[in-house]
């Protein structure tokens, strides 16, 4: 199955090339909601797009919160700010998490041969949000670079259906809202700011 | 009536103090619910504190969607991330909205006298969200610097009750949660990163 082309794709990768210069223009905020049905919000890294598809890979920890709310309700939006360029991509779409029951565990496998040692070794760490733990030692267990994936190392596939491109540069700004029609075509169309 | 003492606020006033040379660093994004209950996310301007208190101030179109899933849900959370210092504060709270209708308007039109004339015309234009107007024009009304606020300039008061501090910078990574007891004082604990 061929994915439909993406028109918001090479605009993203765009934003993407020209914020480079900046560690954090790789991150974009990810909310989701509760099991209260209350929405939460966080900072995470881009880890790429999964092969050439459309979907965007995330990270995490089997035991933080947000897998509990993702397991209750997979519907997401990621704001994500580029500071250089002064544009906004808010993208709304659905969350599904691959651990290591899934058959497929290439992708899993692929996103965490690429992570520094330094990523590798926080999911040996306590228990996120528990009280924090006296011992320090508890802190610094090694990964061997060559290690397998811990079982609690989570990779997220966010699938887009839909994209609102919002560029701040220039009066008026410009806004675009990319869609999937019911064919599963992507639809462009400038929307007012 | 007093505020109790926050004890997170000095720390996110040093946040904001540090990461003063980065215009964005006033920037934050703002997680609600929609009326289907999907969660949604955008990024807002931080517009100060409303007077000494702990209310943190944003202002909106009362045409924008955000206003509808707010009178839906007043539940919020802001995800703040400072660059320069590598920290992160996830603010969990409720949203008031102030319109023209509230019987204290002084909020709101202070609000609106400190506003540039640029971020004034803004809410002269077209209807957000719809087809782009093709008429110039409709974006390039003065609004002039004494004018009262229009109609759809909406002020919100974003409470906090609790928040999540996060800071990247060393290892392990530091977390800090303030959180209202039941007599309304902040509590506040170390938690594992």
């Amino acid at each position: 199955m061929t994915e439909p082309l993406a028109s918001w794709k090479p605009i993203l990768s765009r934003a993407l090339h020209r914020n480079r210069s900046l560690p954090n223009s790789r991150y974009f905020q990810l909310a989701t909601i509760n099991i209260e049905g209350k929405p939460t919000n966080r900072t995470v890294v881009f880890r790429g797009f999964f092969n050439q598809s459309n979907q965007l890979q995330i990270i995490t920890d089997s035991r933080s919160e947000k897998i509990a709310h993702i397991n209750y309700h997979s519907a997401a939006e990621i704001c994500w700010y580029f500071p250089k360029t002064r544009e906004q991509f808010r993208i709304t779409g659905q969350l599904t998490i691959i651990d290591e029951t899934n058959q497929n565990q290439t992708p899993r496998l692929t996103v965490w041969k690429n992570l520094s040692d330094a990523a590798k070794q926080q999911f040996t760490w306590p228990y996120p949000g528990e009280m924090l733990t006296d011992n320090k030692q508890d802190f610094l267990q090694d990964i061997p670079s060559n290690h397998q994936p811990l079982s609690n190392f989570i990779l997220l596939l966010f699938n887009p259906e839909k994209v609102d491109h919002l560029e701040l540069r220039g009066n008026p700004h410009q806004r675009t809202l990319y869609y999937l029609d019911n064919l599963d075509n992507w639809i462009t169309k400038a929307i007012n700011p």
